[in-house]
C-alpha cells in the first residue's frame, strides 16, 4: 500500500495500514461438491468416467489453483490500479503482467479445456472447464474476462459457424492464439436489441462477405495487446431486413482479416478500431471498448435474420459465467474477511473475554462479524453447488448435440434455461452483498484501496448489471421460463426440492429441522407460482411487479436446496466418523446459518411478490420530484 | 464525459454516452416536513416563532438551494475525479474550485447558522442548520464534510471548552476562518477507543499546556488549503492515566499555534503534519489524513480522563450527520434515476405500448424500474422526516442547556439517544441500497464514471462504516439504549407509533390499511423486544446475534411511522382540495409503496432476530476455510 513518507521533523513517521490480502484456491471444495452431486455417476453417464476420475478432478483443481495463486491473483490489485490504456493510434494496452499471465493460461491449455479435440481443444466436458474458470474468476476476474469472452465467441462459432470458420477461427481461439468478443450493445440500446442499428451490406460478387458499419459499446475485451488477433461476433442488420429483433443477423468480424486459410498471415490494416475506453467503477483490468465499424469486412454466421436466436447460445453461457462471478467474489470476500477477523482485535466479547492475553478480543468472536462471514460462506458454497449441478446439464446437452439428439438437447436446454436467470440474477445479487458485508468486517479499513475489499465490491457491482440486469433476468424467468412454459420445468424443479425435503424431514437434529423448513417454504412458493399464473391472465403489470421478488424468492429456495443437499452429505461423513478436521461440520453449520438467517429474506420476497401492482404502477412519475 | 477521439479512417466517429446528471434542491420538501412535524408549534415552544416563520424557512431553503445548485453540485464529479493531493512538504491541496466554494459557504454565513450569537454565530436553532446541511450534503458530500467536521469540533468546544477556547477557537470556526477535525482513530483501533495510545505530556511550569505525540488515521478534513488554520480535537492519554477508556482525555491541538488572543497572528511552523492521504473508494474530494503528532502543543479540554464522555457530544452530532448522508445520497440517486427513466427507451411495456410514437417505451413504464425509483424516494423522504423530528429534540436540548436545566436536557438526550443509532444504522444502509438501486436503473451505463451514479454508490459506502459501522450502532442501540435503559425510552417510542396507528386505523382506503399494518407490526416488534430483554439475562451472545436485525427491524418500523405521518398530512391536503399538481398524492403513493414492498423486509429482520445464537456462534472459525 502506497504511503507518502513524512519529511522534516516527522521523517520516519510514516506507517502502513496494509492488511492481509490473499487468495487460497480451496481445491477441497470441488471434491466435496462433486461427491455431493454424484459426479462419478454423471461422468459415467456421459462416458467420461475413464478420464474424469476424482484424482483427475483434483489434479485439475490443484494445477489451476497454482496458476491462480502464483500468477493471476498477484495481478488482481495492480491490474485494477493501473487499468487499461488507449493510445492516440487506438491501440489498447493491458496492465503490466497481463501478457505473461495470458501466456501462462494458454500454455497450461486452460483456454481449450472443453473445446472439441477436432479443433485443437482438450475435449473435456464443460463441467471440468467450469472448475478452472471458477478458480481463475476468483483469483482475478478482470483478467479472466479475456478468456471468458473468447469462450463465448467459441461456443457461438461451434454451434452456428461454418466448418471453415471453425477450422480457422475456433481453432485459433481454442489454441489461445486469438481471442474473441461479443458485440451486442449500442449507445442507445442494450437489453432492447430490437433497436440495433449497425448495418451489414453484402459485397457484390463475393460469397458471404459483408461490409459492417456502426458503433458498439461496452465491448468487454474488445481490444488488447494479449493476442495477435481478435474475433468479433457482431449483431447487425442486413439491408431490407424486418424491423425489430426479427431482422438481426450475426457476423464474424476479425480485427485483422486472415490472408490465408490457417490464419498464419494477417492483413496489415485493422478492420475495425477501438475508439474509446470506458472509465468504469471496476473491472479496470478488462478493456471495455467502444468499437467502431466502418465498412469493416465481416461474414454472416448462420442464416440471415437468425442472429438473436443464435445469440442466445452465447448469452446462456455468458449468464452462467456471470453467475460464477457472484460465487467468485463471495469466495474472495469470505476468505479475506475471515482472515482479517482472525487477526484484528477490537472490544471484548459480550459473553466474556475470549482472548484475555490480548488488549481486546479478536473480532471473529463478535456475533455481528461472524454473521457477515457466514453470509459470504453460505452464498459462495450454495452458489457453487448450484452452478456445478447446472454444469451437469451442460455436459449432457453437449453430448446430446454431439450425438445429434436434438430433442433431448432441447429438453435439457429447457431445464437449464429455467435455472439460468435464477443463477445469474440471484447469485450475483447475493455475491455483491457478500462483497459489501465482507468489506464491513474491515470497518473503515474496508474503504481503503490498498486493503482490497473495496475492489471486490467495485468488481462485483457490474455482475448484476451486464448480461441483463437482475430485473431483466427476472422478466426472462417469469415470462419465458415460467409463464410461456406453463410451469413445466418449474414443476420438475419443485418436485426435486420437495423430494430432498421429504427424504430428510424426519431426521433428527438440524438436518430434519432444515428439511422441514424447506418443505414448508416450497409449499408457500408453489402457491405463489399459481397466483402469478392466475394473475398474469388479468394483469400483465402484476407479473412485472412481482418478477424480481419472485426470482429472488426462487433463488433463496434453490440455494436452500443446495445448502441442505451439502449438509446431508456432510452429515453422512460425520456419522461415518470421517470428519477429522471439522470440514464437514462446517458445512452443516453453514446450512444451519442459511436456514436461520438467510432464508427468511426469501420469505419476505414471497410476501412482497403477492402484493398487487397498484403500489408500483399507480404513482405518477411526473409528480414524484415536484 | 471523456471520449478518446478516433483518428485515421475513423476520424469523427467518436461519440459520447454521457447522461443527464443533475441536482435540484427540492425546497418544497422542507415546508411539507415542517408542516407534518408541527414545526410552527415547535418554534413557539422554543421561543423562535418570530424568527423561524415558514417564509424564513423557505428563504433559507431557497438561498442555500441556489448555492448548492450553482456552486457545490458542479464540483461534485470533478472533485471526485481530481481528489485531494499531498505534496512532498506535507501540504494538502483540495480539488479545483473547492476554495471558492468554501468561500461562498462562509460568505453566505452557512458555517455559523446555529452557533451562539455570543461567538459570532447566527443563533438559529440546530433544526434550521440541518436544513442547510442537508442541501449541501446532497449537492456535494465530500465538500460539505469540511464544514461538517468543523461543526463537530465547534459543538465539542461549546460544551466542554474553556471560555478562552470558545472566544478564540470557536469564534474562528463559526466565522469560517478556521476549520476543525476530530482525531479519534489510530492504526490499531477505531471503535475500540480503549486501545488509544497517543500520549499527552504536561509541559512543566505551563498552565494547561501539553506535548502530544502519536499517529491518528482516517482524519476527515485533517488537512487542506481551504482555511488558514485547523483546530484538531484529539483523544490522548495523560501519563499514569488508567488503562482503557477511563484513561482518555480530550485535547485541542491547532495546526498553527496562535500567537495572540484573537488568533490574528499564528506561529510560522506547523504544530502537526499530515503524513499520508488515504486512497479510498469514494469521498475523494475530502482529505482523509494520517496525522502525525510529535511533541505537538495541545491544551486539555475539560477534566483529565473525561475524554470519552466528552467525545460523545461530538459523536452523537456526527452520527446524525452521517444519517443525513443516507438521506442525501438516496435523494440524489432518486432524482437522477427518475430523470434517466423518463428519457431512456427500452422494450415495450408488458401491458401494452405506452409510447407508441417511439421505437420503444420509456423505461419509467417498466414495473422493475419504478420499484427502484420508488424505493429511493421512500427512503429519502421517510429518512428526512425522521431526522427533522430528531432535530426538534436537538433544538430543545440546546434550549434546556442554555437555561441550565440539566435534568430536562438529560431526559431529552436519552430520547434522542434512542433514535440516533437507528437513524445512523438504518438510514445509511438504506441510503446505500438506494444508491445501488438507482445505479441499476441506468443498467450498464450506471457502471460508467461519467454518468455519476457509481459515484453516489462509492460515496454512500462509507456512511455505513465510519462513525461506527452498522453493527456498532446496533450494539449501542440494543445494549446502551434498550437493555441498560430497561426499555424506558423505547416504551415511549412504541406508544407514539401505536398512537398514530390507532388514530388512523379505522380510516378508509390506504391510510387505514397502512395504519393497521403498522399497528400489527408494532405488536410483533414489541414482543421481540420482550424476548430480547428476557434472552439477555440468559445468553449475551443472543443479544449480540440479534442486534443488527433488531436495529434494522426497528428502523423499518420507525420509517414506516414517518411514512404514515406524512401520508396522513398529505391526505388532509388532498381532502381539502389543495393538491393542485399531484405533490400530495405522490406522498400517499410513496407510503403505499413502502407498506406493500419495503416493510416486509422489516418483518424478515424480526423473524431472523428471534433465532437463537447457535447458528452464529457455534461454527468453528478455524474450520471455515479448510
Amino acid at each position: 500500500m502506497r504511503r507518502v513518507s513524512a519529511t522534516g521533523i516527522f521523517a520516519g513517521a510514516s506507517i502502513t495500514q496494509s492488511r492481509a490480502w490473499s487468495y487460497k484456491a480451496r481445491t477441497r471444495e470441488y471434491g466435496f461438491v462433486h461427491e455431493t452431486l454424484n459426479y462419478d455417476k454423471h461422468f459415467k453417464e456421459i462416458g467420461q468416467e475413464e478420464t474424469c476420475t476424482p484424482e483427475f478432478v483434483n489434479t485439475i483443481a490443484e494445477e489451476c489453483g497454482k496458476l491462480c495463486e502464483n500468477t493471476l491473483f498477484p495481478l488482481y490489485m495492480s491490474g485494477d490500479q493501473e487499468g487499461c490504456k488507449l493510445d492516440k493510434d487506438n491501440y489498447v494496452t493491458t496492465p503490466k503482467g497481463f501478457k505473461e499471465a495470458w501466456k501462462a493460461i494458454v500454455e497450461g491449455g486452460w483456454q481449450g479445456v472443453n473445446g472439441p479435440e477436432k479443433y485443437g481443444g482438450q475435449g473435456l466436458p464443460p463441467s471440468i472447464a467450469m472448475l478452472s474458470k471458477e478458480l481463475m474468476a476468483t483469483a482475478n476476474w478482470a483478467l479472466c474476462m479475456y478468456p471468458g469472452l473468447s469462450a463465448g465467441a467459441a461456443v457461438t462459432l461451434l454451434h452456428h459457424g461454418t466448418e471453415q470458420m471453425r477450422e480457422l477461427y475456433l481453432r485459433k481461439i481454442l489454441a489461445g492464439e486469438w481471442t474473441g468478443t461479443m458485440c451486442l450493445t449500442e449507445p442507445h440500446c442494450g437489453t432492447d436489441l430490437a433497436q440495433v442499428k449497425t448495418k451489414a451490406v453484402p459485397v457484390p460478387g463475393e460469397d458471404n462477405k459483408y461490409k459492417i458499419s456502426g458503433t458498439k459499446i461496452f465491448i468487454s475485451s474488445g481490444d488488447h495487446d494479449l493476442a495477435e488477433n481478435i474475433v468479433h461476433i457482431v449483431l447487425a442488420r442486413l439491408p431490407d431486413s424486418p424491423s425489430g429483433t426479427k431482422g438481426i443477423s450475426l457476423f464474424l468480424v476479425p480485427k485483422f482479416v486472415p490472408k490465408n486459410e490457417d490464419g498464419s498471415e494477417l492483413s496489415d490494416k485493422r478492420n475495425l478500431l477501438c475508439t474509446a475506453l470506458e472509465k468504469k467503477m471496476g473491472i479496470h483490468g478488462n478493456a471495455t471498448c467502444q468499437m467502431t465499424f466502418e465498412d469493416s469486412e465481416g461474414y454472416l454466421i448462420g442464416g440471415p435474420n437468425e442472429g438473436l436466436k443464435q445469440m442466445f447460445t452465447f448469452m446462456n453461457t455468458a449468464r452462467i459465467g456471470t453467475a460464477m462471478q457472484g460465487v467468485a467474489h463471495a469466495e474472495m470476500a469470505f476468505q479475506n474477511a475471515l482472515s482479517y477477523a482472525r487477526e484484528r482485535t477490537s472490544m471484548r466479547s459480550l459473553s466474556g473475554a475470549k482472548n484475555p492475553d490480548k488488549v481486546a478480543d479478536l473480532i471473529i468472536h463478535h456475533p455481528g462479524v461472524r454473521q457477515h462471514i457466514l453470509f459470504c460462506k453460505a452464498v459462495a458454497e450454495a452458489g457453487r453447488c448450484m452452478l456445478y449441478d447446472m454444469a451437469k446439464i451442460t455436459d449432457k446437452i453437449e453430448l446430446a448435440e454431439a450425438k445429434g439428439d436434438k430433442k433431448l438437447a432441447k429438453k435439457l436446454d429447457n431445464e437449464l434455461g429455467l435455472l439460468t436467470p435464477i443463477a445469474k440474477g440471484c447469485i450475483t445479487e447475493l455475491g455483491l452483498e457478500a462483497a459489501l458485508q465482507a468489506q464491513t468486517v474491515y470497518g473503515g479499513h474496508g474503504f481503503i484501496q490498498g486493503n482490497g475489499m473495496e475492489l471486490i465490491v467495485r468488481d462485483a457491482r457490474i455482475s448484476t448489471l451486464y448480461e441483463g440486469t437482475t430485473g431483466v433476468q427476472a422478466l426472462d424467468f417469469i415470462g419465458r421460463k415460467v409463464l410461456l412454459a406453463k410451469g413445466g420445468e418449474l414443476n420438475a424443479l419443485s418436485k426435486k426440492i420437495s423430494a430432498l425435503a421429504k427424504a430428510n424431514m424426519f431426521k433428527s437434529g438440524s438436518i430434519g429441522a432444515n428439511a422441514r423448513a424447506l418443505f414448508l417454504e416450497r409449499g408457500t412458493w408453489r402457491l405463489a407460482v399459481y397466483k402469478i399464473m392466475a394473475g398474469a391472465l388479468k394483469d400483465k403489470d402484476f407479473v412485472g411487479s412481482a418478477a424480481t421478488d419472485f426470482m429472488m424468492y426462487s433463488g433463496y429456495i434453490v440455494l436452500g436446496y443446495y445448502q441442505l443437499l451439502m449438509a446431508v452429505k456432510a452429515q453422512e461423513k460425520i456419522d461415518a466418523g470421517l470428519d477429522t478436521d471439522g470440514y464437514y461440520k462446517s458445512k452443516v453449520d453453514t446450512c444451519n446459518f442459511y436456514y436461520a438467517r438467510v432464508m427468511p429474506r426469501g420469505t419476505a420476497h414471497g410476501a412482497i411478490m403477492m402484493q398487487d401492482a397498484g403500489s408500483v404502477m399507480k404513482p405518477d412519475a411526473d409528480a414524484m420530484d415536484l
